[in-house]
């Protein structure tokens, strides 16, 4: 099947002189959860897996995937013709060095969707290609082939995100983004990043899994808002909301007509999200000027008392409902056979309990003894590893309230605790000081996430251990787990952190087909309280936490912890039981009590 | 005079219908230090403070400035017309931002002499310019005013710097850019910054005080390299020498000319140094390649074992000037009268009797209770405070020794260290605390040093306290003291930390009107020793702290340091005494002893 679908695209190809197709696994909104309609890149490669870019030549077809991947892609790619690329070997070439190097001779054009790229990206792209001595265009080989059996645009129904729960009116929220437009004498703004659109207009959708969002485009004016959205997301409740909001609406992809007919000084976009194919539609007439991160981004960051009053509603639900998983799994679970999968569903329907609950927020990660070291871990029903005898579950997952947005990671013992081992108590210690330090950390206002991700990293540091994933991610409300601009990583992010930022607190260590620790709590950028009689006057900013479960205090090595962390640790779990336990059985308040009780 | 010199730009600026004429406080080499011939700012404006912009209107004069030369520029400025413009004032407006709206009406040109202006500096003006309506015009409107009394470019003569100091002949290092240079397909370099053409050539001069450097440009080809150089500079060692590295010379302002007669594909340069005249002379017909920071720059930066080893000699000699010095402040100095000037003056004396000492690194910063907390003091003979009673000194100063060049910052408190005050042991602590966390650090291969800034300031910030400056600049091998391109600042600097780059560690805290605090050592970035048995295989890095010389323990509050930390202190001086004690006289020795003792 994907051998007919290469000769059609070659095909296809040869007719427009195209020598090579890029298809990535990407949408045209830079979404993280994509819907199944714009699986381009699997429909032609066959390879399912998340991440991943195809290219076909008219001789060879290759698809690019890192190493995650590896052994799903070479099950799937066999007898289809198409290579797998390793990316992470370093070795492998990028895609656009392996084109310049292969296609030196033939000086072709290259076709992408431009619906699938970022301006930047797109722009990118085309350096690095023209620099080899490439063409690229923008061009659709795949939507003229994939006419049967493509999957819809998902059709879920819009609604409206009460203002209680968003805090902010979109009156309010319009007035202050068209003053940012003022402030870059812009006079329209196009958004295509689904989360934007949803905190902007307080509407909310369930066109993917996990993130509360609705497939659709705006195009603001300075007196006139459009939503491009189907037709039949909009029942009379949406039409009417809409209406009391004064949003016009157009069928989704009319976008692109419009904005060739937008006839305004000055448009701004933001270039890392906003498709090439939009771009590319705006009347040239129509000066173009490239923000990034967006102010609807930059604002949506930016908590206001609702939302951060919902996150702390959010948290006590899912504190709960780990309270409850957890002390199933230590009394109840192991008397039948369980696995990764199986703790994951219970997790799953503990949470589902909560109030307000309309989703988790990401695929749970339950990671078994050597499975916990695999960072982005999926667990499958015919591989998953059983949870049989001692040692370390590593549990991340989170949910989705009205109220807010959630995600937790903790890393404890399974079975009996005289049995940790000292390796596992020393990591566990060294990620915990990190997490502590950073929840810790006080700093002066412009200050960026990449000058405390070290806070976090120097006890392993210290010892020469590190881990391969940022620190910490954007949080959004009741929206995207991942949400910028601001994170706590190595990277060089400019985007100082500001106050009403969520951000996680992850660090963590990996043994390779032995365990995996990480440790994470969400905390929230607020001002310093108590600065004390010596501070220089500056304006500091300090973090709360707003994540509400006990650690794993048996895997503690208690000879490493300074009076103060020790402090801190007691004073948490003291705020923790006094949070969750007024919610549980008596039964489950006793023995969280001891989870809590002071070291 | 000043209106005079004003009145005869005027003439000249309406003969060319400009509208307005910026004249910064900069040479064509972006040199830290300038000759005397270049003060253009100072000449027009009569203000005579290093740094500083004037621009001139047909009916304005203004001189923008920072808060430490407010008074100066004041007292300067009077009776010239030229007004001062306050920039560290949130109010102020940047020239630009001056400009724009005060030359909205006329639409006009402003001039400025592009050698003084590096080409990125010089783009970014030109834009910001543009997009207020004005016009950017490179014209030089001083050198045919300045006639008279003009000082001449420096004549001291070109010496070699031997590769026994320098540890690569110029041979090797000519190959190293070549390669560099290939590998971006560039044929040429030109350089205008006077460190990097030093540490090239293995050439040094005495142009300018505190820095060996010598005012020349190269032009780098691949088969040819021209220095160009004032023929009084070259005595016929230097002409023997520059043949046996087989470099050409030309006059010092031939550069121009021989730009617009070379003609190879592309030439590289480094926009951020290499000044706008230099690249308006290049051929139109040859492609330019703006890469910042140079590969020299790069190179240099990272010293090898012969110039590492030449600093720790240094420093040998560095630690005896300074125990000297403070051994004669505490027994001897305060028996007649002393200035801030008088100590400094001392300490001088002391360095140069250093084995090849050549000169002060920088001017000494001798701060006496409330001037040690103005951070770029200098005292100047009819002001500076006398050195009286008891209070905190803090003293900044380093030497340039063929061997290499240091900076170090120690602040003591003179006087009955039994009157020292709680705050200001608190306030130091802080401080060196920070000192010694960042001197620890350990962290992977391609971290930034404004990853690692936090761990200096990290106790300051815990009590709302912060300090105004970077925490570690880089710093050059019998050169610059300061040296780009990395530091440890909170900036967004690109550039990761290499082996064998050297920076200081000097976080500080400043009590306005009462003292400042400062402690520096250099440091230098080493491939991490004993990692121990659980690293997870990373490239891991350290610091090797350079700098010998002990702490004022009677101001460290016990209290505040941890185990680890005072473990730290008593190594580190143990060190510091052997290494010092067999260089000092007994007594000094005995003296230092028991400065050394552990805690």
């Amino acid at each position: 099947m994907i051998k007919e679908r290469l000769a059609a695209l070659r095909a296809l190809m040869q007719q427009h002189t195209i020598s090579a197709c890029i298809v990535p696994g990407t949408d045209p909104h830079a979404s993280e959860y994509m819907a199944p309609h714009w699986t381009e890149m699997s429909w032609i490669s066959g390879f399912l897996g998340e991440t991943g870019t195809a290219v076909i030549t008219m001789n060879q077809a290759l698809l690019w995937t890192d190493s995650r991947y590896y052994l799903q892609a070479e099950a799937e790619l066999a007898g289809t013709s198409v290579e797998l690329m390793r990316e992470s070997d370093v070795d492998c070439p990028t895609i656009t060095e392996w084109l310049c190097t292969n296609m030196r001779e033939e000086k072709g054009k290259v076709a992408v969707n431009p619906e699938m790229y970022s301006v930047n990206g797109y722009r990118a792209l085309k350096a690095e290609l023209e620099e080899g001595g490439l063409e690229l265009l923008s061009m659709d080989l795949i939507s003229p082939l994939w006419t049967d059996g493509r999957p819809a645009i998902p059709t879920s129904l819009l609604y409206e995100y009460s203002e209680t729960f968003a805090g902010e009116s979109v009156n309010s929220k319009l007035t202050r983004v068209r003053q940012a437009l003022k402030e870059k004498n812009c006079e329209a703004l196009v958004i295509s990043a689904l989360d934007e659109i949803a905190w902007l207009l307080n509407i909310r959708g369930k066109d993917v899994d996990y993130t509360p969002c609705l497939i659709s485009y705006v195009v603001l004016e300075m007196n006139k808002c459009t939503l491009f959205v189907a037709p039949s997301k909009l029942d009379e409740a949406a039409k009417k909301y809409l209406q009391s909001i004064d949003v016009c609406t157009a069928d989704y992809d009319k976008v692109f007509e419009y904005l060739q007919g937008l006839s305004v000084g000055s448009i701004m976009y933001d270039g890392g999200k906003v498709n090439e194919a939009l771009y590319e539609a705006i009347n040239t007439t129509v000066k173009t000027v490239n923000v990034s991160p967006s102010p609807v981004l930059k604002m949506q960051s930016v908590k206001n008392a609702t939302e951060l009053a919902g996150e702390r509603i959010a948290m006590r639900k899912d504190a709960v409902a780990l309270t409850r998983f957890f002390y199933w799994l230590e009394n109840e679970a192991l008397k039948t056979p369980q696995t990764e999968i199986t703790l994951a569903q219970k997790l799953g329907e503990f949470r589902a309990m909560g109030e307000n609950y309309t989703d988790d927020s990401f695929c749970t990660i339950a990671g078994w003894k050597g499975n916990g070291a695999i960072v982005h871990y999926h667990a499958e029903e015919d591989t998953c590893a059983k949870i049989k005898g001692d040692g370390v579950l590593l549990l991340d997952s989170g949910g989705q309230y009205l109220d807010g947005t959630t995600d937790i990671t903790r890393t404890v013992w399974v079975g009996d605790p005289t049995l940790i081992p000292d390796a596992v108590k020393r990591d566990y210690t060294a990620v915990l000081k990190g997490h502590i330090a950073l929840a810790n950390a006080r700093f002066p206002k412009g200050t960026r996430g990449n000058q405390l991700d070290v806070l976090a990293r120097q006890f392993l540091w210290a010892e020469g251990m590190t881990y391969g994933h940022g620190t910490g991610h954007g949080v959004g409300h009741f929206m995207g787990c991942h949400e910028g601009p601001q994170n706590i990583r190595t990277d060089n992010n400019t985007n100082p952190l500001q106050l009403g930022n969520i951000c996680s607190d992850e660090p963590g260590l990996y043994r390779a087909n032995q365990y995996g620790i990480r440790i994470e709590n969400l905390i929230a950028v607020r001002e310093a309280q108590n600065l004390g009689a010596h501070a220089t006057g500056e304006t500091f900013y300090e973090f709360e936490t707003l994540t509400i479960c006990y650690y794993d205090t048996n895997m503690i090595d208690m000879s490493r912890m300074t009076a103060q962390e020790i402090a801190w640790v007691n004073a948490y779990h003291s705020w923790v039981y006094a949070e969750t336990a007024p919610y549980l059985t008596e039964v489950e308040a006793a023995w969280l009590k001891e989870k809590c009780k002071a070291l």
